[in-house]
């Protein structure tokens, strides 16, 4: 059962602990600038704050790695806050600590452009490690920045150098633990054992609803047992010595991550409100604020924390003296393996290799067998060989391997005992996009994960930050249509192709042939800031002729793959498997006196984005256009116009094999040329 | 630990036990049914069916209530495949036992309009209950079976008349435990002490990359206990007795539901391939096939059964049996209780009462305050005024009550102790989707759940089953755009509205005010067969003035709202908050001379759907269009063209208050205004 709820918390009177100042004075610290930025903001969750502040204090003034003044730096300890609604709680700690985060930042919460939002965000505010609030999420990334600093530890440090030794600390409450990515991540953390991931459940038995017994009623430790956790039960959560006997075990080695259940009142300090669901996400009221604040021995104005706390919450000396320790440490490292630090240097900051580029040209450059291969083959012959130029790709798939053919020749699988380059994610497609983006946040490498298509949908959230954070997280969607065939409906996507490239910052590929598959895959990793999903075909697929400069107009999204044989009377843009349709449909309209252009666009986000002058060139005006993919069809009328044709699948699949269903939904070149004929000849 | 897997099954000698025929025969019958089809189709999962064929024998044998002859039958106990790919077992099971599925149908497994397709689907073959694939929903939908079983019970059995008493059966595997949505779902189940829900897990050690252990080493059976249930371990999976005695303990009356861990071989029989991944999801090919046959003492052609086999596995006297018993019963309680039985008559018909028409028209006909109101509260009103005439109505939120806005004065929630109308679902979008739509499977209750729009992601596959199943499942989906303000981009919906539009019998809208937010809750109501998506603004909306055709003008999905000063130059097209503004643009441009109509479109998705005279003389040919909406534009331009234009927002949102975030984005009557003069002036 959760913990029980106090209806009524009994606030202690102000005792002052050994130190100096004393830890709840510190802690409430925390607690004002949390209540005050809500009530300047009207808007906010100070609950979880109040709630999770004494055991912050301990964490981060007694055991968090960190520098405030490089919140880049590659060994410290990772915080990531699941519940990413008290996101104050975070402003607070990276402002006292001495990040550079201003008051005037906090005084600006949630207001637009400060680097305080609503929720944290990474790369708006420094030492923010990852984007929460979308519940679950944040604790899957913890466990794939867990699982990077493990697998950069076994690949980096050798004897005697340790460059490579930190934690990751997350704190989560009720909604994550209630949301089935945290099942996922959590019993794949500790089915892998990550013994550096240490987890303080906010045990405070509200959320959003009210009390949650009755809608979670879990006996959570007995849960993380299951999963083969240390679970530390019974934390007070208010105690700061509790807390920090709780932290030391948590950080004696046992090879399991540890999760620290932590009994807690949400709204700790306010006294009337403490302990309910009204705390959670909306502002005290002046009246309940000025109340607290008499609580927790805060009178002063809003915002005001005393100079002797400020002082001891300072950590940039500490910080500074760490990551010289560590500079030092690296120092040495690289005097004795100059090679291996420079790499270390390299994949920590993202770059690629320096030959990379030269090397893409000339391997783009291969000529490919005409006889065609299905795209997930040809993505597996690409990943063959970037894997061989990119150390840090870190691959894997959600149950499907064999499917979607993310392995490679030297991909070694990670396990419990040992590390490796490839991840058998399990069933697991949410959570292994998020932990695929934290291994992204973290650095090191280059993730890429494979699942069907239409199973995108399971992750679909993951995807989005992905996009949000800039990350590199490169998905592998393979059977991509209703090519897949037998499976049916359920397993045939028709809608994902379009949803996908709704997705702000999501790059999508949907490769033709095997040059098409080479120039996603080259682009995918290329692509510093942002995600991509490339839509393979389960079937084979002709490879279309390549004259020297395809592969660099293939980069651009869409381009002119067969000019029509005189002056073009319509344009055919198609994607993927439908190129080749297309291609026959210009021979058929050829004889049929319809001079035809076909355009292949592997990627419409890519396309969208190239100058107009070259989209013209390529889609002329004046010229109508007929768009043929096997799969929604709503998104390509921006392409064609209302007296253009789309040829497109806007009803589910079906069970059958995969020639069958493309002569039924009519993807044939016969029918196109049809289609064409008709927009071409009767343009409405 | 999952089960040691066994290398090397040992298939005992085929030993007859004190049955005739024998129970291992019975099994082997569902085993070459399945080695056969899969073999014939060429494509296919045998290794489920093979492994979990023993269990399916002695619960439909001995314990599943059900009448081959009524798959409709309202009192018949559900059996849900979860682990869906294992289709060609439930088909084995239906046509054995006598259903309308004739051997010739099996002969055509996974082929064009067969009624076997790849995954079982409802709706296409007799006795399918769930449509099942995507791993992790069938439980999930079981559990939404179960409950409405329990709340129909206690809203109408009485005392002497247990007019609903049935049982949900549930196989599941390793890939639906691995799936997040199964904890959602079965941590809800325990709970709410969902007794009589039996769920049988096939603990086969296998799952597609291979051995599981690797990636999923929870102790399954302390999970499911921290959840609440009760939990029978080690079954022997191939030992009837012991299957049976499982049962027996499973159906004994205890308040949790039960999870009977059963240990199995995949592809029991299979001398070679047994135990291995390989079996799991391909032909055993021709060799294997007859060796297996040898094995399993089943040496006729394929597809033979022999008739002393078919004859103890025709469940049709039985079944008939059953439902005449229960037939009479209900007699009784309609003598008792004629309008009760009645009305339970049309809830599990599905239909509505029969007033409700007349009442809607004039509850539509009402006036409305013109000062507005948000749609989510519009919505709210909606809901209170239907659930007065719907008692079938059964709501919901993922935690987010009082901001969806969807409990209502005299709903009364469920929880474990008593029965309701409505369902604190907790944290789990995805989890609350599935159990919607089991509830609506099960028949008997309306279901309408809450969360806000950006985390339909969170549920998305489960978004599309409802539309694959036709199912009248009702989204209320609210904070619906940059509208949201302060909690920022990461609960910003952008994109969704688009992409929910895309999913094939989705019915999408987004209501400007009250009255079309009261037009889209009836069509919902009234939607027999698909589900719906009703997108709700947090922020106030003006009510739109109102003539006394708008309502049904409204049903059509868009229509002129206010018609251009005189000939129109311009039509605008807007939903939802938009609208108002596209109403003030008009004011504007015609002050400018630029005569603008504004139609307001609730609801594409019906709007595609009306005739082409309606929707021409709504949007006529040859006057440029502008459409508006705060969310991604791509796909606008199926209604304005090349030459028209879209005022969207494709980027992610900002954290900062709503009204600074439609400013900065654009979102005014004055930039609209400028937009449309410049397209009106300048077509491009």
């Amino acid at each position: 059962m959760t913990a029980m709820f106090q209806t009524e918390p009994a606030f202690a009177p102000h005792a002052p602990d050994r130190r100096t100042p004393d830890r709840r004075a510190m802690a409430n610290a925390l607690r004002v600038l949390a209540i005050d930025a809500v009530e300047a903001a009207k808007s906010g969750h100070p609950g979880m704050p109040m709630g999770m502040a004494d055991i912050a204090e301990v964490l981060w003034n007694d055991h968090l790695k960190h520098n405030p003044a490089d919140p880049r730096w590659p060994d410290r300890d990772r915080f990531v806050l699941s519940n990413g609604h008290g996101s104050m709680l975070l402003y607070a700690l990276l402002h006292l600590t001495g990040y550079d985060l201003p008051l005037a930042e906090l005084q600006r919460f949630r207001q637009w452009e400060s680097q305080t939002p609503g929720h944290p965000e990474v790369g708006v505010t420094p030492g923010v490690e990852t984007t929460t609030g979308p519940l679950g999420q944040g604790i899957a990334n913890a466990v794939g920045m867990a699982l990077a600093e493990r697998l950069l530890a076994e690949e980096f440090n050798r004897p005697g150098h340790r460059i490579v030794d930190h934690r990751t600390f997350v704190f989560l409450g009720d909604g994550c633990l209630m949301e089935g990515i945290s099942h996922e991540a959590c019993s794949l953390a500790g089915t892998l054992g990550l013994g550096k991931l240490v987890a303080f459940y906010d045990d405070n038995g509200i959320s959003i609803d009210g009390h949650v017994q009755t809608w979670f009623a879990d006996d959570t430790p007995k849960r993380f047992e299951a999963y083969g956790w240390r679970v530390l039960r019974d934390v007070d959560g208010h105690d700061a010595d509790a807390i920090d006997a709780a932290i030391r075990e948590a950080l004696r080695p046992c090879g399991r991550p540890t999760l620290i259940c932590c009994k807690t009142v949400i709204g700790w300090g306010a006294p009337a409100l403490a302990g309910t669901h009204e705390v959670h996400g909306a502002p005290l009221g002046a009246d309940e604020a000025a109340k607290a604040r008499t609580v927790l021995g805060c009178e002063g104005p809003a915002f005001h924390v005393p100079d002797e706390l400020r002082r001891h919450w300072d950590a940039s000396a500490t910080g500074a003296r760490a990551q010289q320790d560590w500079d030092s440490r690296f120092a040495a490292y690289a005097a004795d393996y100059p090679a291996l630090a420079a790499e270390f240097s390299r994949r920590m900051a993202g770059a690629l290799p320096e030959s990379f580029a030269h090397w893409a040209d000339r391997w783009l450059a291969e000529p490919r067998p005409a006889g065609g291969v299905a795209s997930r083959k040809a993505s597996q012959l690409a990943i063959e060989a970037l894997a061989a130029q990119l150390p840090e790709l870190f691959g894997g798939s959600a149950d499907l391997t064999g499917s979607n053919l993310t392995a490679w020749q030297a991909s070694r699988s990670v396990s419990r005992e040992r590390g490796g380059n490839y991840l058998h994610y399990g069933v697991r497609e949410f959570g292994m996009t998020a932990v695929m983006n934290g291994v992204a946040l973290h650095g090191g490498y280059i993730p890429f994960g494979g699942t069907f298509l239409v199973f995108s949908d399971y992750a679909r959230n993951g995807l989005r930050l992905a996009a949000l954070m800039d990350l590199r997280s490169i998905f592998v969607l393979t059977h991509d249509s209703i090519g897949l065939g037998e499976d049916g409906p359920t397993h045939q996507p028709v809608e994902h192709a379009a949803s996908l490239r709704l997705i702000p910052n999501m790059d999508v590929w949907r490769p033709c042939d095997q040059l098409e598959t080479a120039v996603a895959w080259r682009a995918a990793v290329e692509r510093r800031h942002g995600p991509t999903c490339l839509l393979l075909s389960r079937q084979a697929l002709p490879e279309q002729a390549a004259g020297p400069e395809r592969a660099g107009l293939a980069a651009r999204g869409g381009y002119i793959l067969a000019e029509a044989h005189w002056a073009p009377a319509v344009v055919l843009i198609a994607t993927g498997s439908e190129v080749a349709l297309a291609v026959a449909a210009r021979e058929l309209l050829a004889a049929q006196g319809i001079a035809a252009r076909v355009v292949s666009m592997p990627s419409t986000t890519v396309f969208d984005r190239q100058n107009l002058a070259y989209r013209r060139a390529v889609l002329p005006d004046g010229v109508p256009r007929v768009a043929i993919e096997a799969g929604a069809s709503d998104l390509w009328w921006k392409y064609v116009g209302l007296d253009g044709a789309v040829v497109g699948l806007d009803r589910f699949g079906a069970s059958a094999p995969a020639n069958v269903l493309f002569q039924h939904f009519g993807f044939t070149a016969e029918r196109i040329a049809e289609t064409v004929a008709r927009c071409v000849r009767q343009p409405s």
